[in-house]
Formats: structure tokens, sequence, C-alpha cells
């Protein structure tokens, strides 16, 4: 067998394109202990430099899939519609929008992951709300889902032990920025739990995987390619993280701002910008988008209607404090930090660019978010963002708050932060938060 | 620690180069342990795909060499000179060449691998004499160098121990064929070994592992390039695998050729020619090289001449005869095979091609050789080879005799054997055995 499993290493080493039940056996072998991590990861590292079809990316994702479960959302009379993004800073829509879809009469069950590097991650967001718990069942998930609209559950053991396993090679071994790989691990997931469609956010710019709106948009037709295989509904919005969505960075300060969203409330920043808008803007595009692909409304404009009407009558935030309450969350006691400390700008003139990426680190710096996957998160830590693209600040505005408990790291941070912006005397084209809608 | 060596595994990924610590401490650190085999699989997936340049190949013999021991032959008291093949089939030439160099007055320590697929390996030859012993310790082997002119013995424990892990990695991850790979590994070992000088045996053709001259001339360049950072002397003997090289394949067949060949003895085939001449004249040109390295003679055509002079004398016997029995080999005991089966031409013409690897996988049928490291070897089978390249043929003429004691192996090999050569109307150009010497 060893021998077999290494023919097809060759055969992806020298470019040729591996058949399904290659895929398939390969994948099998791995996940029953067939075959040994080594031979595992340098075919990683043969895919990432030599890429794969979209055949062997739909084959990778069917054998992801085959090796768990699928969760059984039958018992969930309507439309069931999750939302991806490929990950940024401050990017909280998840919270926002799971609730306003829910509120408008559809599902949406959403098994999110953690953070990982610069980009944050919804569990890590849900536990800094006490006694929140991300580990249901997936009967409970299905339960919860049914009852309240939505829910919001961890990677279980069950879905896709394949793509977990591979992860974590992955992330040792040079192999995470691979399209099909990447392509694989997402789609694998989110076809297991069961969804009719899917709403991508595939996110360009310095805080993004993707750099340019190129990138972004190839990654999502790589996407798109796999769930329409799978005949599931799906649309892609190109939307930009050339700056951090939104208020706050930081766990406990993100449910914050979302709780004041669904509150309906605005924080004025100091140039008389609501610094909350991105963040609704952002979420009840992705929802007209999730409510759109049931096919129940004429148009997009129609949906973003109902999500609007859902969001400014108080229900999303209803089916919030709902869904944290029958998943053990205390959302009176979310925590808050007891230091901070504000990062000002350094000369006067228009805030022209952010380096997305280093705001991330910084954060990891502050313990908002994790470097290796054992780091330990402080939910209380984070960065609140007084201007956005484009502003006219005078030296000595405060350009970022740093907010932690551990004042002793703010220093390194704040370092890190005065690079990650910078200050010009042009004032920079208008920024614009979504690229294009890709169908 | 992971998580720095994944960086150094997206550095090579990324086409960038290593430097010399990098490589030192990512083999240093490999052979304490600390590396796990799915980081240094993907590592050498990524140096298949991507390359090194001289100088990370330089460093990568300079860190496996560093994994283990350098046999100290300051004891032995002239020029110590060692020959290394890049394999083929029916390659007995070590065998005869030790000896000459020997009987010529110079240091032949020669450690030597098994064979694995298709070639052959010196160790597995000498093994076939009854008792023979290549298990020495290495300061066996400087004292039987040192006394009797030539050792062979097999690859220690001490002597690079980071190439045989890598080796045993490479075999099961589609990593064999890499030029750094290949160099990194011939030459740390060789370098190990306490010589002053080395000739390269690189064979071209389609039983060698580079199928053209042009490839096995790069091939011989990168080695010397490697050679000469360490001041060791070096040239390379660029030599055609179009054919099965003298008589025999097959381990105790092949001891009895070199023996035959060291009484001067000739064999003549159906068409008149010398069937041993091939080998012959290879392992004299080969010890001319060797001993023409020591500077101590004004040409290689002199050297030539004493090469000549040792083996006509009968002293280059002699000294296979003394080591033999040094090592415990009982060279009048060697086996033969019990049975025997003629394979023979099915049209007339001249003997235009060979499939010189296909020969060599009839060869693994017979059990002559190993598909995999732990494949058992028979001492006894192998193929006798009846024409050469451009020899006339009547259909119904003996081509190859099949030679074991499992006859029940005989029809599939003979199969292979049968597609392994082509006959045609037209005489084919002759057979040029060295192509080309490159200093």
């Amino acid at each position: 067998m060893t021998l077999y499993f290494a023919d097809l290493i060759k055969k992806k080493r020298d470019r040729q394109e591996l058949t399904s039940d290659e895929i398939q056996q390969f994948i099998a072998a791995y996940t029953s202990g067939t075959i040994p991590d080594y031979q595992v990861t340098a075919m990683l590292m043969a895919i990432y430099l030599n890429g794969m079809t979209n055949e062997e990316t739909v084959a990778l994702v069917k054998s992801m899939i085959h090796s768990g479960v699928t969760v059984d959302t039958s018992k969930i009379p309507g439309f069931k519609v999750d939302k991806h993004s490929t990950g940024g800073v401050g990017d909280k829509t998840s919270l926002i929008l799971g609730p306003i879809v829910a509120a408008a009469g559809f599902y949406v069950p959403m098994i999110s992951g953690r953070g990982l590097g610069h980009t944050g991650g919804t569990l890590d967001k849900l536990e800094s709300i006490p006694g929140f718990n991300t580990q249901q069942s997936l009967e409970r998930f299905v339960e919860i889902t049914r009852e309240i609209g939505t829910c919001f559950i961890g990677q279980t053991k069950e879905i896709c032990p394949a793509d977990k396993k591979i992860y974590a090679l992955r992330d040792v071994t040079g192999t995470i920025e691979s399209f099909p790989l990447i392509c694989a691990s997402i789609m694998s997931k989110k076809i297991a739990e069961g969804i009719d469609g899917l709403v991508l956010d595939v996110k360009f710019g310095s805080g993004a995987f993707m750099k340019t709106v190129e990138q972004a948009k190839s990654l999502a037709t790589a996407l798109m390619n796999i769930a329409k295989s799978y005949d599931k509904k799906i649309v892609s919005v190109i939307s930009s993280m050339e700056q951090p969505l939104g208020r706050f960075a930081g766990n406990s300060l993100e449910v914050f701002e979302c709780v004041e969203i669904m509150k309906n409330k605005k924080f004025t920043g100091p140039n008389g910008e609501d610094m909350y808008a991105d963040t609704r803007e952002l979420s009840l595009q992705l929802s007209a988008q999730m409510i759109h692909l049931s096919g129940k409304t004429a148009s997009v404009n129609e949906a973003y209607s109902l999500a609007v009407e859902a969001l400014e009558s108080g229900r999303a935030l209803q089916v919030f404090e709902k869904m944290c309450k029958v998943q053990g969350g205390r959302l009176s006691e979310l925590p808050a930090a007891k230091k901070s400390h504000k990062v000002t700008a350094k000369t006067a003139g228009y805030l022209h660019s952010f380096n997305v990426e280093k705001i991330g680190l910084a954060g990891i710096i502050l313990h908002a978010g994790r470097m290796k996957n054992d780091d330990v998160i402080h939910p209380t830590a984070g960065i609140e963002f007084h201007c956005k693209l484009g502003d006219q600040v005078k030296a000595g505005d405060t350009i970022f708050t740093i907010h932690g408990d551990e004042p002793e790291l703010f220093a390194e941070a704040e370092q890190l932060l005065t690079l990650a912006h910078e200050i010009s005397l042009q004032k920079p084209p208008a920024h614009v938060l979504i690229n294009t809608v890709l169908n």
C-alpha cells in the first residue's frame, strides 16, 4: 500500500491528474490511519506547488465529506443557509446576520472556526460571553436551529475528520495557502452542514488572505464551482479588508459592537461618521444575499428590505438573545477590559492606508488572537478604531485605543499599530466596502 | 521550533534560498528527532519541485556528514580513492577495479550500497559469496584497507545517519529522483569515507537514472562541484547503460564474471566477440582514472598501463582473493543456479536496442534484485546475455538465458525480456561504451 500511495504522490509531483478514485483512496486511507503523515505532507506540498484541477478538488471535497457524517437537517422545515468569510480583522458579521436571517424566517445552522494568525474566529467571540457553550451535539445543533432559527457551534469530531487531520499537517508544513486545499477544507465542512445555500464573503486587501480583488474573485469562482457540483445555491460577495471592519477588533469588544448594532445604536467617531456603519451595512448586504438565495424574494433589494426590517424591528436582537441563552451564554455579564491606552497620529493629514494584517498581529500581541492553536485568548483584549480611510486627522488625534488587562503588552502593540497606518497630505480615493457580487 | 521549521519549508516552497545555517539546523534537528518526519517530507517535496542552488546542496552535504562520523583514514599511508556509479544492470566494475587499483599500490576503501529497483548493489553481489561479511567496524575497515589495499563494507550507523533516515522517507514519498538530494546523498557518504579522490561512473541510457548524455553530464557536474568544494580530486566517466554490462546480471553470476576477468579469461559469444570485454574495459578505464587522480602518473594512458599490468599479472585477483578471505568469504563455494531457460529471437535481424530497465525488472521478478528494501534476494538468480547491440541474429538464436532455482518465475521474466530487446533489419550505429570524461 505504501508503494501504491507513493505512486499517487509521484503522479501529482509530475503534474498528472489524479482520478476521483485515487483521491478517495488516499483520503480514506489517511483517515483510517493506513497512510503515515509523512506521505500526506509530501502529497500536500506537491498539491501546493502543482495545483489541482476542478475535478480533483471536487473529488477531494467529496472524500473529506465521506470521512465523516453529514448533518441531518431534514427536520428543519425551511431554507437552510450559511455564510463563510475568508477572514479578516473586526469581521464580526456572522453574529448579526445569523439572527437577521433567522428573524426573517430562514434557518442559519452555523459551524464556525477559531481564530488563527491575524484573523479572528466566530467561536472565540461567542466564548467571550460567559457560559456560552459552542460544543453542542449535532442533534442539539439541529434542534436549536429549528427552534430559534440559528445556532453557532464549533467543528465536531464527526464532521470531516480528514479535514481536521490534514489541516493540522498543513499548519506546520507551509501548505495552508493552497487554492485547492483551502477550497476543499472550506467546502467539505459547509456541505457536511446540511445547508441548501451558502453566501461567501471573500475578502481582499492588506488584511485578507487574498491581497487583490482579482485573487479574491478567483478563489470565489473556485469555491462556487465546487458548491455548484453539489447543487448548492451559492453567491460570493467580494468585500474589502483594506481597513478593519467596524469599531472594534477583539472578542468581547466585537460582541459588544454586534449587540449595539442589533439595538440600532450608532457610535459617532471624531469625524462625525458612524463607526458601526460598515459592520451594519456588510451584515445587511450578506443577509440579503442569504435570504435571496432561498428563491422567496423577487430581488436582492426586496431581500435587503426584509433584512433591514428584521434588524430595525429588534427581532434580530431577540433571536440573538434567545440563542445565547439556550447555548448557556450570559450576555449581561459580557466582560470589558480594565485598562486602555491611546495610539495617536504623529502627523496631520488624511488617513491614507492601513496595514490590516499588522493590526491583526497587534491583536495577537495583546492575546486577542492566537498565533498557535494552543495559545490562550484573553477575551477582553483588543483594539478600538477611531478613524476610517480618508478621515482627516491632526497630530495627536487618537487613531486607535488599545484595550486589555495587561498594560505591559501595550507598548509593543502600539509600535505595531503606529507602523500599521499611513497618513498622507493627499486625500485617498473613497474606500468601497463591497467590490462586487458574483453569482 | 515546529513553527520555525515550517518557516524554512515555506522559504523553500517560495523558491527562496536557504542559508547554510538553516540547512544545518534542519538536518541536525531531524537527526536528533526534534523535527517530525512529516515536516521533512514536505521539505523534500519542495526541494524536489523547486531545486537547490549549488551552495544549498553543499550545505546539505556538510550537514549530512556532520550528522555522523568521518572515517579516520590517517593510518593508511598512501592515496585513498573510491569509485561511485550511478547504477545500472550488470554493473560490476567495483569488484574488479578495487583489486586492480590496490594491486597498483593505492588504497580503495569502499562503502557500498544494496540494490534497489532495477539496479544492482555491490553488497548484494559480495554477499552471494558464502560467509562474506560486509558488516565490519570502521576500525577493521581501515585496517583491512591498509593491509590488503581494499575493503568493501556496507553503510554503517555511524556514517551519515541523516542520509539513511532521509533516504527511507524519499523512497516512499516520490522524492528519490531529485538532483540536489541525489548529490547530497552520494557525496556526503563518499566524503565521510575519508578518501582523497573519487571517480564517478555516471551512466546514461535506458538502464540508467539519467536517460540522456546531457542529463548525465549535468549530474556529473553537480557532483563534481560538491567534491571540489571539499578539495577532493574528482573525475567523471560518462558511460553507456544502453545495454547491460558484460555477460551476466545477477549476484553470484556477476562475482563469477569478475573472477573470470581477473583470471584473464574470455568468453566468446555466438557472434565471436568476448562477452566480458566491456566489463573488463570499463573496469580498466575507471581504474586508470582512479590511479591518475593520485598525481603519481604523467598521463591517464600511463595509469591505464599500470591497471592492465595489475590485472594481467594476476595481482588484482590475488588482492580480491585475500580481501574475500579476510572478510570471511569462501570464494570456492560460490553458488550457481540449478535451472536455466533460454529466451530466443523471434525474428532475424540486428539487435537494435535494449530496454535495460526492463531487463533489470526481469531480474527483480527472478529475485536477483529487490523492489522494496525488505525483499529477499536469491543470490544465484539472474540473466545471461548472449548478444550485444549490433549483433546479427537469426530467429531462434538465444538472446538471454534465465538462471535461477525457481522455474515458476521464468515465464514472467521471459515475457519482460522479450519486450526488452528490439531486432531490426537495419544495422544500428556502433555502440560506444564511454562517451566522455569530465574533469
